[in-house]
C-alpha cells in the first residue's frame, strides 16, 4: 500500500504511471482530458479517510475533454466533440434505480475513481492525460459553456441542481436558503437565481456577506450563530440547500422554513444528525438526503447552465500544483474549486 | 385550576358542566354529538403533559354526529346531515397554507379543544352532547360509513391517508412499510390495502403477528428486534408510515427503503431522532414529517372509506366509562381505538 502520510508522493505516482486507459471499446468514447476540478472527496478518498482507497489512486470526477475516438457503436459523440464526465461511468443497467433513470443510486454503480467495474479491473479518474469512458456515461458539453469552470459543474453542480428540480426548489418567486458557500453551495446560488428564486446565504463566516450578495447576487446573508440574523428569515424559505458538513443539530434551520418545506441535504457530517420530530412534524417539514444525479439530469444542468450562463468559480492550477491545492483544500482555502489545467501543463513520458 | 392527579374527578367534571357551546351563528353547524373517539391526544392533554392545558378541558376530536341546527349562510349542511369534525375548528384563513388549502398548518390553527378561538374563547371538544362549529370545519359523513368506526378516521385516518398522498405511497403494486400497530397503524394498513399496495407492519411485539396479517390483511410482519426479519425485507420498500413513538433511531428502518424511498413520521417521540446523513444522501432517501389533514385531504379520506369498506376497529364505550378506557389507553390495551357511545349513553341534566 502507498503511504498515504505525504499526499506527494501519492499524487507524484498517479502522475509518473498514468494513464492506465483501456482500449477504446465498442460502446467507449475516449477522451483527452484539458480540466479535471479537483473536489472534496478526491483529497478523502486519496488520504484513504473514508478507508476504502485502493491503491493507487488516480482521483477526479470532474471531467472536461474532447473526444479523441469513438468505439464503432457510439452514436452520439464523435473525435472533436467537447464532452464531460461525472462522478459515475457504470452502473448495473437493469434495476429500478437503472430502468427509471436514477442510476445514481444503482446499487452496483461503479464510480469514475477507486472503484471496481464490472469486468473487475480498477476505475482511474480525471487526474490523467486519457480517459475511457461507455458512451452512456458521457455528456455533451454545450457551446457555451467554459470547459474549465464548467468542470466542477460535473459533480459539484449536477449534486445541487439535481435536488433542486426533484424537489420543486426551482420556481421563479420561491425563497431558497444555501447553507455553506464553498463548491457547492456558490454554484447552489448561482442555479437558484437562474431559476429566478430569492436566494438567502446562511453561513458561519460574516466576513462571506460581501462575496454571497455582490460577487454570487444572493439577495440575503445570514451568520447562523446570530440570533437576530436567523430570526429575520424565519419561517420565510420554501427550501434550504445544506452543503455543510460540520453542523449536526438540524433544528435552527427548521425553523427557516415555511410549513411544508424542505431541507435538501447534500453533505456528509460523519456524526448523526439530531432532528426534533415535532421540528418535522408540527410543519410538515422534509429532510431529504440527495446524491450527485443522473445522466439525464447532468446533461439537462450543463445544458441548463450554458444557456443561463452558470459557471463555477474557479483557481485554475497547473499539474505540479496539484498538492499545494490539496493541502489549500484541505484549509478550505479556495474560491470556489480548483480546476487542473490538465491540457496545457500536464507532462507525460 | 383542577387536580389532574385522579383523571377519574377531572372527566366527570366534564361530563357534568357540558355543554359550554355557543349558539348557532351564521357560518355555523350545530351538531348533536353520537360518538366520539378517544386520541392519545386526549390523555396527554387531559393529564397536562404536554404542560398546555386550559382546565376545565373537554376532550375530544373525533367526532361524528347528526346535524341539528345550521346557520343562515350553511349552504353545505341541512339538520339531519350525517357529519363528522376532526382535530381543527378554525384557522386564519388568509395566510399561505390556508389559501394553498393546506390549513393544517396555518401557524394560528384553533384545535377542536384546549385551544383558543379568534373570538378569545377556549374550545371545547366532542366529550360532549352537542358541538358547534363553523361550517368550514365539517365534513360530510358518506353514506355507508359507520358513525361509530368512522369517528377514529376524522383524526387517526387522516393522519396517515394525508401523508400518504401527498408523498406518493398511494399507488398499487408499491411496497410500503407501516411502524406500529395502534390506532394510527391499523388504519394506514387499510388504506394502504384499499390503495392496493403491499403492506409490511414492522411491529417491536412478535405477538401482534396473527393479528397484523390475518384480521388486518397485512402482506407480511416482521419484529423490528429481529435481524433476520429485518434483513428479509431490507431495501424493499417505497415509504415506510411511521407512527412510533418510542424508537428514536431510524437507522434500521432507512435501511429497508428503496433508493428515493420516503419515511413519513406521523408520531412525536419526545428526544431528538438520531438520523445518519449517510443513510439519507446515500440513497437519496427523504423524512418527512406530516400532521393531520386538510378539510379537503379529510373529505376525500372520509369519502374513500365509504367507498374501499375502510374503517377503524373500535371498543365502543359508555360515557360512565371513559376513566376505565383512560386508564387501559395508558396502558396501550386497546384494540385500536376506544369511541365513547354518547349518543346512547351520556346522561345530562
Amino acid at each position: 500500500m502507498v503511504s498515504t502520510e505525504n499526499i506527494s508522493c501519492v499524487l507524484a505516482f498517479f502522475f509518473d504511471v498514468f494513464p492506465f486507459c483501456r482500449n477504446t471499446g465498442d460502446d467507449d468514447v475516449s477522451i483527452k482530458v484539458l480540466y479535471c476540478g479537483i473536489c472534496h472527496s478526491d483529497l478523502h478518498t486519496i488520504k484513504n479517510e473514508w478507508r476504502n482507497a485502493i491503491y493507487p489512486v488516480v482521483a477526479g470526477h470532474e471531467i472536461a475533454g474532447v473526444v479523441t475516438e469513438v468505439g464503432k457503436n457510439v452514436a452520439r459523440f464523435k473525435a472533436g466533440d467537447n464532452v464531460g464526465v461525472g462522478c459515475m461511468v457504470n452502473t448495473c443497467r437493469s434495476c429500478e434505480s437503472c430502468e427509471e433513470g436514477s442510476e445514481n443510486y444503482c446499487s452496483r454503480i461503479v464510480f469514475t475513481y477507486n472503484s471496481v467495474d464490472r469486468d473487475g479491473t480498477v476505475t482511474y479518474g480525471g487526474y490523467s492525460e486519457l480517459v475511457v469512458v461507455s458512451e452512456r456515461f458521457v455528456v455533451r458539453f454545450p457551446d457555451g459553456l467554459p470547459l474549465d469552470r464548467g468542470a466542477p459543474l460535473l459533480c459539484a453542480g449536477v449534486t445541487v441542481y439535481a435536488p433542486m428540480k426533484q424537489h420543486g426548489l426551482s420556481e421563479p418567486g420561491k425563497h431558497v436558503g444555501v447553507i455553506g458557500l464553498g463548491g457547492l453551495g456558490h454554484v447552489a446560488v448561482k442555479f437558484a437565481k437562474a431559476f429566478g428564486m430569492k436566494v438567502t446565504v446562511i453561513s458561519t463566516s460574516p466576513e462571506k456577506r460581501q462575496e454571497a450578495v455582490e460577487r454570487l447576487g444572493a439577495d440575503a446573508f445570514v451568520v447562523s450563530t446570530n440570533a437576530s440574523d436567523m430570526k429575520s428569515v424565519m419561517g420565510t424559505m420554501h427550501g434550504i440547500i445544506n452543503t455543510a458538513c460540520a453542523s449536526t443539530s438540524m433544528h435552527p434551520y427548521f425553523a427557516l422554513l415555511k410549513p411544508k418545506g424542505k431541507m435538501i441535504l447534500v453533505g456528509l457530517p460523519e456524526k448523526p444528525l439530531q432532528v426534533s420530530a415535532f421540528a418535522l412534524v408540527g410543519g410538515g417539514k422534509t429532510l431529504a438526503g440527495s446524491c450527485m444525479g443522473s445522466i439525464t439530469d447532468t446533461q439537462e444542468m450543463m445544458d441548463f447552465a450554458a444557456k443561463h450562463g452558470v459557471a463555477a468559480d474557479v483557481e485554475l492550477v497547473r499539474a505540479d500544483e496539484v498538492n499545494t491545492a490539496m493541502e489549500r483544500l484541505a484549509k478550505g482555502d479556495v474560491r470556489y474549486r480548483f480546476v487542473i489545467d490538465i491540457g496545457n501543463t500536464l507532462k507525460t513520458d
